[in-house]
């Protein structure tokens, strides 16, 4: 088939009818599928279910250092746990934290802290007239949600193959005092699942940000989420570059077990410098006398050591590899040469980022919903849910079984071409269209 | 023996004398416990072993309502955990937010979310030029450091034996719209646990606050840790009397299961009105996607009902009874008649309380520490650290063995004794008196 743009008003119009027919039919299917959050699919969670059993009624619930689990104390995590997290983060024990269950918590708490306390001895964010926030997009809408909620400003920044465009980040960020921080999935990222560049972390590294409280909010999630064994992507360890360039205090980490045992109760993580650190403990002293050691435990007597987790995330791999495949072969298959979308194919991570043609998202996220498919809301992916361009569209594979997932991304590609469709019969020809 | 007080001079010192030979025998005895926090001991963690192995690797992680527990969502936790906790809290199941593992992360939360976005929509505290809190009493350190932390200015409320002084809390509450809450411990109250009288919960409960975004928080850590089975006191529902007396939303009520399972590793809770709730969800949707529902179904499991929880309470009891006895008896066999000091006999909770003579209460710390025994700071249980009578003294007695424990109280009361003839010599007589 010729690229939908070539064909003639006759031609789109002939195709809009069969595609119509179509739809028809699969609404008819009754299909009711959510597949609009990075949800691991029962499967996967099965895989840690021996977990449950590592500890039982007779286990010593005692640490290497002599603390019982079971009592308070340990704000910082128990030590096993920091080594386990640090392997997993590639980062000292000493630099990290461990928290409760949730990383998106944890970041939360922290833009919390420093708008109610600041950072490192800085005015407090709430004091200031404006607070600014560097938001590559497409972008994580939970990370967006937060600053929203915080009144921070959002400044989208465009991604690139590479990672955010450094070229615009640094120029911004060392010209305005005002933009504090920057959301970065760096690894796998969500959604288009690419890997920042070494170049591109190198110059995070090396940013020189006007503001002496702006921090890069480094949200490692899909560090160990590669989807092939010999052909993943690489990222350059951001505290130890940060060291290097002489930044020690740049950067917060954070990283989680939720994509990798059970999300809601893994265990996450920080890491960071020391001074920053001791800024963390400030507030977490007030806050809690200490996170889940047992649950801690628990990971650590699972997994044993890091290469354990790397065999556990080979399974997780084998499970939803087939999915992503799946995806891009019926994109492929149903779209290659209409140039009416794009697609990324990740090598890691939770999900596949299609673009549409420009005014085209919210239709297809639309017809597909109406066709019992849930996609993330088309705008999602950019701050105040507002895609400019109205073509990004997040796909989470990894939820639907492959027969469902398979029936969905048919319905999907089916709505991408009404809506393309219908897009260029409308604006290329003049053409008055009904729904 | 009689009261020091009546002592002269001479027998003062010659009481000095031999009490500084016992003194000394116990410091060579190098005692080395840490009795500063109340914490449970092993014994008692070891009753809840049991939560170890309800679930485990072919368990149905899966609830009532079809929720897989292993997966992302339930922002409010799951049903039957509210259940479980309702019935705790003697609170409706849909008043009820299930939370990670500890209440005072809650609390933290809770006076960060106003700080920064206000409650109900009133002005963030953040913005005002003054925010105060009421703090009954002697009080909880912990809660009294996350009002410091905030800068909040805390004024001190005095306790009575039924709860604090409402005349003052009343005339207080009403005239400054500055005061934005009060800090309570209503049942087995730290440090006194004493419980407050249906009276004092009537008068909370129709308080007439000047600020529209005043709240109490009731932090009822000790509803279900009575000592006794037939000689229990009982505290009016807050949650129930407010709506009986048409201020619904005057309160936050908290509570966990930190001291019926594992400190740390349980599970903590708010019950509060329905508009109160929204205001909790907006700030927690962007916190967090949901808590360790394992571990809400963890407990589920364990104690399947109240009644089980109940008679897992008793088991408490039993073992910390004799150790909240033997603190009593040993504080009446040396202290009694020698009006120098008088302390509290809870039926419940964690604490006794001491209150020595004036100025005596960081002398005697100091010196029980110089002999092994590590108390609560004299001063905690005062904001800012400030006991204006230095008297104050906190007793935490389920943590060491019954047998550390007796000799940790004969330090304890030789110390007192100390300390208060010494103090005596040198007010009462001008007698310069070196330590």
């Amino acid at each position: 088939m010729k690229p939908y743009v070539e064909m003639t008003a006759e031609e789109l119009s002939a195709e809009l009818v069969e595609l119509k027919a179509q739809y028809k039919k699969v609404q008819a299917m009754g299909m009711n599928l959510d597949m609009s959050r990075g949800k691991p699919c029962q499967e996967q969670l099965d895989l840690s279910m021996g977990m449950m059993e590592v500890l039982d009624s007779t286990s010593d619930l005692t640490c290497e250092d002599g603390t019982d689990c079971r009592n308070y104390g340990q704000l910082t995590g128990i030590l096993e746990a920091r080594e386990l997290l640090g392997d997993m983060m590639e980062n000292n024990p000493k630099d990290i934290i461990i928290y409760g269950n949730s990383s998106l918590n944890v970041m939360f708490d922290t833009i919390s802290r420093v708008w109610t306390h600041g950072v490192m001895g800085n005015t407090p964010w709430c004091r200031l007239p404006e607070v600014k926030f560097l938001c590559p997009v497409p972008g994580y809408d939970r990370h967006f949600a937060i600053t929203e909620y915080f009144g921070i400003k959002m400044i989208p920044v465009p991604m690139t193959p590479t990672g955010p465009d450094m070229d615009i980040v640094e120029k911004l960020v060392s010209e305005d005092d005002t933009i504090k921080g920057i959301w970065c999935v760096p690894k796998y990222s969500n959604p288009q699942g690419i890997s920042y560049d070494d170049e591109t972390v190198r110059r995070f590294a090396r940013l020189e940000p006007a503001a002496p409280d702006f921090r890069i909010f480094w949200d490692n999630a899909y560090g160990m989420h590669h989807l092939y064994d010999h052909h993943q992507d690489h990222l350059i360890e951001i505290l130890a570059e940060c060291k290097r360039a002489g930044n020690p205090d740049l950067v917060y980490k954070f990283a989680s077990t939720s994509k990798i045992t059970f999300p809601g109760s893994g265990i996450a993580a920080i890491a960071t410098s020391p001074n920053n650190m001791e800024d963390f403990l400030t507030y977490l002293r007030h806050q809690t006398i200490g996170h889940d050691k047992v649950n801690q435990l628990r990971h650590v007597r699972f997994f044993k050591d890091i290469h354990g987790m790397v065999e556990h995330m080979r399974k997780h791999a084998d499970i939803i590899r087939p999915k992503f495949e799946a995806v891009e072969s019926i994109l492929e298959r149903d779209l290659a040469g209409l140039n009416i979308g794009s697609w990324t194919c990740p090598l890691g991570g939770y999900f596949i980022m299609f673009d549409s043609l420009p005014g085209c998202a919210k239709d297809i996220v639309a017809r597909a919903k109406k066709a019992g498919v849930t996609m993330t809301a088309a705008g999602a992916t950019w701050p105040y849910g507002n895609d400019p361009k109205d073509s990004n569209i997040r796909i989470a594979p990894t939820y639907p079984c492959l027969a469902d997932l398979n029936n969905a991304m048919e319905i999907f590609t089916l709505c991408v071409r009404i809506s393309s469709a219908k897009k260029l019969l409308s604006e290329k020809y003049g053409e008055a269209s009904q729904d």
